[in-house]
This record gives structure tokens, C-alpha cells and sequence, in this order.
């Protein structure tokens, strides 16, 4: 079939949207239509051809939702109508990740998936006979697109498209930061760096489960007001702070915070976390994504005295298991997405929305077909 | 009261035996005789003036085990005549870290026993109307001490004095690591970073706990027939490995360990310990006491795809609730000491304990009253 896509040509171009040919569902894939897309910081990361993995040309986009209109052999799981959310980490419920009852990163596809083709070791996009690459498993940013069955989350048929694809990405992450990965408790302090979509999400996760203290650290003072809006309790713009920042937050947090999150990829930043939390107890998770060859770094007294360094990927959530409890949430008000969406846009301004990524401009644009 | 005691009058020079003047008890305190001292690296970190925080003159030595001769006025938990294990981790049950349920750190005393004083801010200690230190609130290299109450563990009387000290420090810091801090579940894959005194009492704790692989890494090969000696079940001598020892590491645990420790207070091999962790779940605990200064540092991708990095001080055991618990292991032959103590020496001969371990020809020497 032919489908309409915004195809990454090369890096560091703008996408182009063209007519594209896509082949129909194998055994155990399943075709979906993609009804809205959220654009990411990491499609533009590899847009702009800073992912030395990056593949062109290829067809971006990992944060959608659709209908399922075909499945191919052997789906069993999902049936064309289903209203689903491709997922970048899948779940195949049967890998050694998957049974270890401790991660969500499933290894079943990862090869094939990191290389931009189906697990069969192909591609189902092509552009005048050419093959065109997928990506992060999922390409959203083409109307009609090709999913392995483990990698689509069946969600209630109520709930908006052009809100619930960003629980395909960035609501997860940030509120499953919270939920899967750090396991907060009520009543704990939690301080958040980097209030961006992810970290207000986290902000959000953290106010779901009835945290005290929820502090937001960011340097843009604009961010305050998003913060709170959210949730956040107490706003700390490093540039204000004179003196050490961390002895700062110790000290706002009486003894460091049982819980951090570094939400802004910036390795200094990760360090400052991790040592802003309580001695004895306080964990920091690293959500953000650093640049390639950054490495992060503290003294070994900070964890010997009781903090603990973990990171989360996609919020550490099951994608099939976990998602559609996350649509749920946002369904039954649990958490909002609604004043996140900061911008609509049809497939053809997609650049646009790139731009005001760029621009710091919005928390999120959704692409709609 | 006078007692015998190996004073510690200035950095980098041997102990001296001579009779110094101790205080009994005061409110809240114990007099203790103690019958026997482990040797520790700490110790010897101390004496070697290695620590920027070392006081002289001191009495050094925080392993010991000895009897209860006197208490001062409104002590309850204890009574003379009672066999009790010195800790310089206290137990207070009245903290906010001891309150918290998360960490074994109690900070009642904290500041004072970081100064070599008693809680009340003075010493017990004198020679020749001269004021000597305390040490890590247990200054058990002498033949008296006086302790907090807060600070000795009560144990159970039929236990020998020459092994039930090492309960003290090494073992519990080393068994305690794989029970209290990293929680290790039986059938786990594990990797023991160096197998001092500290790298075979993980290993005795990982066979307790029926860990499956325990791969015990250490660049000197006398240590393999120790490590098999408590459980150990696959030797690694970095030395022997052509290319790069954390990929041989994961190849051997079928794709990394489910836990790791690190047991030399190496910052490399910390890191090493970390990224021989499994994806997704694997958690490396640092054990060892790096030198000052010194950083560790990995790449943050190692941490969001899912592993873990903490540390342990004193084993994560609260020394009051749990110390009596190792020492009843001991006793019903869970875990083994007598092996681990490889010379016993009276008090007079206290530095030859010392340059044997040095030497490295010693697991533990143990001075006796």
C-alpha cells in the first residue's frame, strides 16, 4: 500500500513528507494507521545525526497511537479496530528479560530493531524501490506502519489519540520514573532536575502517589509556573542559589531527599542528583540522556554512606503490561497530559515542530494525520 | 581504674603497650573488658596516617568481643557479667536514620565519635594526666574500654571471644553486604572482587544464602584455594585473561551477574564490578574504602539500562538487632570463622599483627587479653 511519511533523507535535513510504499503485516506483525505522533528530543537527536548509530533514510517517530487495520499470522493478541500504542521497548513476555520478573527491557527484537528493520531481518517501508529504515521499532511518523505484535500496547478505545500518544514515550517514562523505577512512597521529598516534558511528568508521577516535598530544579524561570502547575511544591533555579547547590538542597530538604531525578542528560547534573540525596537512604535516578563519550562521576563515600545510583528506561514500564494502566490514569484523571500538548499540527508543518522543540518553546507538539 | 592498652602516640609509629588511666562509666555507659581484637585495615589506615581525620594519641582497634563489668546509671539493655560485641556503628533506635526502616547509619553519636570523644564530648582515656582519644567509639585495643550503651551489641556467652570479635567488623561487613544491602536471592549468578578477609566473608554469606555462581576475582592465585575454601565457585586471576576481563566476566555469568562486590577499595575495579552487572537488574555493591580522594565514574548508559550502584557500611546491619543473629550463625555453623583467624597473638606482639597484614600472609590475626 502507499502510505504519506516525513522520511529523514539524511541527517541534519529537514524531514521530507513524501508518498511512500509499505508492505503488509508478516506472521506476528501487525499493521497499524497512526492517528497522532508526539515529536521527541530523541528523534531530533538523531535527526540531527548526533546518534552514531543514526540510520538514513529512515522514517522516525516513536511516540504514536493508532487502530490496528491488519494482523498478519499468528496475532493473536490484538485484532484489527484495536485502538494501540506502538511501544519502542516491547514485551514479549518470554525472553530472559522479560521472566526475570526485574526489568522491562526486553531483548527479543533488539538486534533487528537497532539495525531499523522488522525482527525478520527486513524492512516494510520503501521509496521509489529503495528500502527506507524504521525506527526505534515504532516509525510514527508515517500515517501507516508495520509493528511486531509484542511491540503494540492495546488501549481503551475512549481515549484521545492526539493525547494518548504521548504516553508512548514521555508521559511513561517520566511518571514510571516514579512508580516502577523508584517505587516512591507517600510522604517522601523528592527533588526533580530539569523541568522539561519528562521532568514535569515526573513531577506529576510524584504528586500520584503522594509525595511531601517536591522540588524542581531548573534554570529557565520560566519553568516555575509549568512546575507548579503539576505539582511541584518548591522551585530552585540554581542561578539564584549562592553557594553549593547541593548543600542547598541538603539543606531545603532536611538531610537530602529520599528521592532524585535527573531529567536534563547533563552528567554534572546527574552528580549533583545523586548527592543531593539523603545519606543512609536516598536514591537518584537517571532518566536523561547524556551525550555519547559523557561519563558520570562522584566519590565512592557517596554510596558507601547509603545513596543509591540507578537509572530508568521508558519509566521502567512493561510496555504491554504497564501502558494501557497508564492510559487509564490519565482517563480517570490520575494524572493530565491535556495542558502538556502544547501545540497541534498536521503531518506536513512536522519541521515546525521540531523548531519549537528547539526553541524551548512548547512541552510537547503532536503531529496529527 | 588503670588498664593495659596499645597506645597509638603519633602516625606511622608502632603501637606502644603501656598502662593508662580509664574512667568508669558515666550515665548511659558501659565499662567492657574486652578479651580479644581483630587486626583491621582501618586500623591500620589510621595508624599509617593515612586519614586526614586521624587523632593521636588514641587507643585504635574497633573488632573486639569481651564482658560487661560495670554500667553507669541508667543503662538497661545490659548488666554486668553480660558478653557483648563492641560497634562502631551504634544503634540507638531513637534516630531518624535509625527510625527510617532504610539504613543501619545511626547518627546519635556521630559528631562526637568522629572527634574520639565520648558522647558527652570528653575521653575515658589518659596517660599521664594527658587525655588519650577514643577510636570509632570502641578503642579495643586496650584491655578496658568504656562504650555507649547505644554501642555493644549483647551475644550469647558460649561464644569464644578470639573468634566472635571478628563478628565485629570483617565478617559482618562481608555477609551482611550479600544479606541486609544487596538482598541477594538463592540461584543468583554473583562476582566477588578481591579476596581478602572482607572478598571471603561475601562468599560464605553468598553460600549461605544458596547463590549459584560465586566467581571470586583477585590478581594473587594463593587466594583461589580461600575462595573455594567458603564456597567460591569459579576463580578468575585478572592476569590470566587475555582481552578485556568485564566481557570475560559477562561471557562466564551468561550475560552479566545478578549482584557484584567489590571487596579491594579500588575505584577501576569498582567500576569493573558495576559493568559486569547484568542489563536490566544486576546491582553492584562497593564494599571497599577507596582512597581519599579518589572517583568513581561509568558511562550513565550503564545505569539506565537497569543497573545498580550502592555501597555498605558495616554490612547494612543494625549492630544491636543484627550482630547477635551473625553470631548465632556462627554458632549453628551457617557461616565459618575459625579458618579466617590465622594467627592469635597476645597483646605484646600487637604489631607483628600488623606487618603480617601487610604481608598479606594473614585472613585475620587476633590479639588476646
Amino acid at each position: 500500500m502507499k502510505t504519506r511519511a516525513a522520511v529523514a533523507f539524511e541527517a541534519k535535513k529537514p524531514l521530507e513528507i513524501v508518498e511512500v510504499d509499505l508492505e503488509g503485516p508478516r506472521a506476528g506483525e501487525v499493521l497499524v494507521e497512526i492517528k497522532a505522533t508526539g515529536i521527541c528530543h530523541t528523534d531530533s537527536y538523531t535527526l540531527d545525526g548526533l546518534d552514531s548509530e543514526g540510520i538514513f533514510p529512515s522514517i522516525l517517530g516513536h511516540e504514536g497511537a493508532g487502530v490496528v487495520l491488519e494482523v498478519g499470522p499468528g496475532v493473536t493478541s490484538v485484532a484489527p479496530g484495536d485502538h494501540v500504542i506502538p511501544l519502542y521497548t516491547p514485551e514479549c513476555r518470554q525472553c530472559k528479560s522479560c521472566l526475570s520478573r526485574k526489568t522491562n527491557l526486553c531483548t527479543a527484537i533488539r538486534a533487528t530493531q537497532g539495525k531499523g528493520l522488522m525482527p525478520d531481518g527486513s524492512s516494510r517501508f520503501s521509496y521509489k524501490g529503495q528500502p527506507v529504515a524504521h525506527y526505534m521499532g515504532c516509525s510514527t511518523f508515517a500515517n501507516h506502519t508495520v509493528l511486531p505484535e509484542i511491540a503494540v500496547a492495546k488501549i481503551r478505545p475512549d481515549a484521545p489519540f492526539d493525547k494518548a500518544c504521548y504516553i508512548g514515550c514521555g508521559v511513561t517514562t517520566g511518571v514510571g520514573a516514579v512508580v516502577n523505577t523508584a517505587k516512591v512512597e507517600a510522604g517522601a521529598n523528592c527533588i526533580v532536575f530539569g523541568l522539561g516534558g519528562i521532568g514535569l511528568n515526573v513531577i506529576q508521577g510524584l504528586k500520584m502517589v503522594g509525595a511531601n516535598m517536591i522540588v524542581g530544579v531548573d534554570i529557565n524561570p520560566d519553568r516555575e509556573a509549568w512546575g507548579r502547575r503539576f505539582g511541584m511544591t518548591d522551585f530552585v533555579n540554581p542561578k539564584d542559589v549562592s553557594g553549593d547547590l547541593v548543600a542547598y538542597l541538603v539543606a531545603l530538604t532536611d538531610g537530602g531527599a529520599d528521592y532524585t531525578f535527573d531529567a536534563t542528560g547533563n552528567v554534572q547534573v546527574m552528580r549533583q542528583a545523586l548527592e543531593s540525596c539523603h545519606r543512609g537512604w536516598g536514591e537518584s535516578v537517571i532518566i536523561g540522556v547524556a551525550e555519547s563519550g559523557k561519563e558520570i562521576a562522584t566519590r565512592p563515600f557517596q554510596l558507601v554512606t547509603g545513596r543509591v545510583w540507578r537509572g530508568t528506561a521508558f519509566g521502567g514500564a512493561r510496555g504491554r503490561t504497564d501502558v494501557p494502566k497508564i492510559v487509564d490514569w490519565y482517563m480517570d484523571g490520575k494524572i493530565e497530559i491535556d495542558p502538556m500538548i502544547t501545540r497541534i499540527l498536521p503531518l506536513e508543518r512536522i519541521n515546525e515542530a521540531f523548531d519549537l522543540m528547539h526553541a524551548g518553546e512548547s512541552i510537547r507538539s503532536v503531529v496529527v494525520f
